[in-house]
């Protein structure tokens, strides 16, 4: 991946202009770093092993290490306490990912899990939906201001897709634009994969580029009348590169150009939901949309997805049919009442906010002394950080692989998640351990 | 609903033929039961009332108490034991829907619930796998002959869309053939609903009609070359008729038929998979699929579903990209292991076969007593029932809520589920109600 200089990110910051890019030649893989490890593998290698005579990939989709350093990264997990996890050859981490956002109150969280195990004593899944159902709808559109209803489900994919169909029912028409890049999960209309895609999926698709309103507006003008709906993060995390944050204006210049051409506005806070404000990044952000879709941190990795959505839409919602096994389950429902409550009580997001900026600043103060101009992007809570002007993909790898191999596991390509478990201690330990992993990667690769 | 007349289902028996239909005049809405009620619905009701106000269409998808009688069947679960819950007004209910297939060992089978308890105590959602899915893919693939990997993910509907993509990836082509009328899930090539559809959806949809194994031939000559995959169901469960069981040599013929012919078989096995046989369906009925497709019973309720393949699809597999936050969640796998280790050691699905004859033989029996022939379709452990020669689909909706105001759990439009944890003296106690719904239906409906 050519390197990007991009502006540290700020709340509610303009989106960074780009410098010029370096394209660099690809140097051959990395190897593993040169320093002495105090973490092996070897458990983990061995099921990964075994895993690959009988899972195709081994391990698929977003936790596959394909990106990261053979040897010096960890493949199966054994256990997990606050913001800490042990591996299978029983090395512990600070974890900087969070099981890729799930994981928001702490892993095990006892006050979650004694809701979860509570409701789990009189069962989950039943031939009808609990009362806990019924408390959880009250409770999110209560809490999130534009919120009318809300539906249950399993996968973000599950809601995300969903909303579609309801911006097409609503509306009588086909079209969705999506930005270009953007993550929506793993259905054929935005799968990231390529296998078994057919022209069809993406047939009435529209794109456009994050924080580009008026190629937005321009979308409308030539498709008058044919756009259903607007899917968007609440700001731009592609995988292997900067995330941007909304330009000042935009998300208010998406709504109103929304509302003003009679199309669904459906935030995708799957990833980001909980860790900008308890009541939806919308709040941070300051607009308002007619969907919103949340998973991972809603219920602290307990299985559960949502939509939430403005009345208007209640008819439509109504129409498109929505189901899977398991949607009515009451244990993670009571498991996500008792996590956002846990969020409000302990004001979880302000604490993740200043964990993440101990962090980025102190990584990027850590790097200054090695003569690094480390880079920082997206909010805090969910931060990426690479080298500046990097021509070299690898420094990034071998410097991730150093922190893990030390015991604070991070990723090289992905952004980061911090949780409302991790403590100024943790923050330090990880900044020490950085100050090593930046010594190697300096006598591995040069400035 | 015309009633259909349809000969009882016996194990790997001919197709039912039909008997010409008689077209009835729809009378109005079914009255509530004129019997005494043992069993009120109040607090069901009043959350419903609730849910109505916050989620669209109160109670969605397959759970839906639309096709039920207001009035006589509980809306809300609150615990459950064995093959019992209980709603919440403290109605205790004998349970024929088995949370519409997923409880298959008893509610809160505690064989099950430990193992699941004990991996919860380390953790669920991390980073990584855990040795769970390597240990769950090798027992799937030992336990079914012709699985050489497996896959996991949370809903029925990621499984076999995914499926249909692994086709696509493996032959290049793009056509999906499926039974007419037949459910395989919620996403929009196959939902029943028909909010939001656009025809991009199923463009590359062709539908034959089950068991007419000369008309799937004729889509392979209509379409030479273009058909990527046929997936079909074990046998044939639509809503709201009789089951159909294959016609002798049918499973076969449609295997060979896409041997030859080089397109992907899919068996949808999420609602029949571990009650035929532990092996899968299509072990029961004598043939060999390429992909299968699992989720419901597979976990006794826990959110966990799978697919199994050949080898040579293995490639095609690792290019389509399949992933969700949840997915490599432990204490699901956990459960899977003990719950499909239980039913082995336990001779389950012979046991369910045994109940299900009880159950199936018996209403048709008591039945005749009052003049009724009971019409019983598919195998016995997913069972379906109804008053044969009917002109009146009320007469079905009343006998039904009148098994369930006294306590015995069944749907009238719906196939049943029996489980391992169904004994004999709870059908006994079934066989009894049902005699009393019965003298319910002929004072109020007549002959």
């Amino acid at each position: 991946m050519p390197a990007k200089t991009a502006k540290k990110a700020t709340k509610k910051t303009a989106a960074p202009k780009k410098a010029p890019v370096k394209k660099a030649a690809v140097k051959a893989a990395p190897k593993a770093p040169a320093a002495k490890k105090p973490y092996t593998f070897e458990k983990s290698k061995e099921l990964f092993l075994r895993a690959a005579k009988v899972i195709p990939g081994a391990i698929y989709g977003h936790q596959s290490p394909v990106l990261t350093v053979p040897g010096s990264f960890p493949y199966y997990a054994a256990k997990a306490e606050g913001p800490y996890y042990w591996d299978v050859d029983g090395n512990k981490f600070i974890d900087y990912m969070c099981g890729y956002g799930p994981m928001i109150t702490g892993y095990n969280n006892p006050v979650v899990d004694a809701a979860a195990r509570a409701e789990q004593a009189n069962g989950d899944c039943y031939n009808h939906p609990t009362g806990r159902m019924v408390e959880l709808a009250e409770f999110l559109t209560d809490l999130i201001p534009f919120a009318d209803w809300a539906v249950f489900a399993k996968n973000g994919s599950d809601v995300t897709t969903w909303a579609t169909l309801v911006a097409r029912e609503a509306t009588g028409r086909k079209k969705i634009v999506m930005c270009k890049g953007e993550y929506h999960g793993a259905h054929a209309w935005c799968t990231p994969g390529h296998g078994g895609l057919i022209d069809e999926d993406r047939a009435q698709m529209l794109y456009y580029k994050w924080n580009d309103l008026a190629g937005l507006r321009a979308l409308f003008d030539r498709y008058p009348d044919q756009i259903a709906g607007v899917i968007m993060t609440p700001f731009h995390h592609p995988t292997f590169a900067d995330l941007e944050l909304p330009a000042p204006g935009f998300w208010q210049g998406v709504q109103k150009l929304c509302n003003d051409k009679g199309a669904v506005l459906i935030l995708d806070d799957v990833r980001c939901g909980f860790r900008l404000s308890v009541k939806g990044s919308q709040d941070y952000f300051g607009f308002e949309p007619d969907i919103s879709c949340y998973c991972k941190a809603i219920a602290n990795g307990y299985v559960l997805s949502a939509a939430v959505g403005r009345d208007s839409l209640k008819n439509a919602a109504s129409s498109v049919f929505l189901t899977g096994s398991y949607w009515n389950g009451a244990v993670p429902m009571a498991a996500a009442l008792a996590n956002i409550k846990l969020l409000q009580k302990e004001n979880g997001v302000a604490h993740m906010f200043k964990m993440g900026e101990l962090l980025m600043n102190g990584l990027i103060e850590r790097g200054k002394a090695f003569g690094y101009e480390m880079i920082a992007s997206g909010p805090t809570t969910i931060p990426f950080i690479h080298f500046g002007n990097e021509t070299n993909f690898m420094r990034m790898q071998t410097w991730c692989a150093e922190l893990t191999v030390r015991g604070h596991f991070c990723h090289p390509s992905h952004n980061w998640f911090i949780s409302a478990a991790h403590q100024p201690e943790d923050i330090a330990a990880t900044l020490d351990a950085a100050e090593e992993a930046f010594k190697v990667v300096k006598k591995e690769y040069g400035d």
